[in-house]
């Protein structure tokens, strides 16, 4: 494996958390989660894979939606207990039809937090029911 | 407390990730975790609060150095698992002296990350020993 990746601190389950970034704007599009395999998987094919914890295994960004996350470089932190991955978008991040998954912006003294970013897809329509 | 706070999903310990990000240019400077109290104390005085794992305790985000990060927003995801604040940063983010934590970059065939942050101030003289 590459001694880079392997030089990174995973948690007790094997994962690390991976923040996704817009390479040309630097919009944080989304944090997920990946093990060893996920990140051998990224290098090795250019594109971002994760750890689903929900589903219990390994997931290629964008394999239902083509929304495909291409991977432009990789940077770890301090501490190496987190990945940073600058990629190009396809489409959009987010499975609720955003660019970025953090569309939600808080607004002091209101009861929920407010839409603020701006839907790309209905994703009734790429993902179908 | 804050209803908005209320509504995001923390961990079984309690916590949630935060993304620190600079509001200027959008750079990530840090992933940490915080707590109810922590993210509480963030908006009741401005400055972020995180909740440091390796000391047990709630921390404000500067409090040795001076280095602060005043908020200017603040963002959740589409799972409100994890919390997103745009920040205008004092000096630097990184306790080893770089702006950002993310300062180490992954290079294709090399044996280890390679530094390419920009070094900000002497950690020694601002830490002393």
């Amino acid at each position: 494996m590459d001694a880079q990746l392997e030089n990174l601190k995973y948690d007790v389950g094997g994962l690390i958390p991976v923040v996704v970034q817009d390479y040309l704007n630097n919009e944080v599009l989304m944090v997920a989660y990946a093990n060893r395999e996920a990140l051998a998987k990224t290098l090795e094919t250019g594109k971002v894979h994760t750890y689903s914890r929900s589903r219990g295994r390994l997931a290629l960004k964008g394999e239902s939606s083509g929304h495909f996350q291409l991977v432009k470089a990789i940077f770890t932190d301090c501490d190496k207990d987190v990945v940073l991955i600058k990629v190009e978008q396809i489409v959009a991040a987010c499975h609720e039809g955003y660019r970025s998954c953090f569309y939600r912006e808080h607004q002091s003294g209101a009861g929920d937090w407010k839409i603020v970013g701006k839907q790309m897809f209905d994703p009734a329509k790429v993902y179908g029911k």
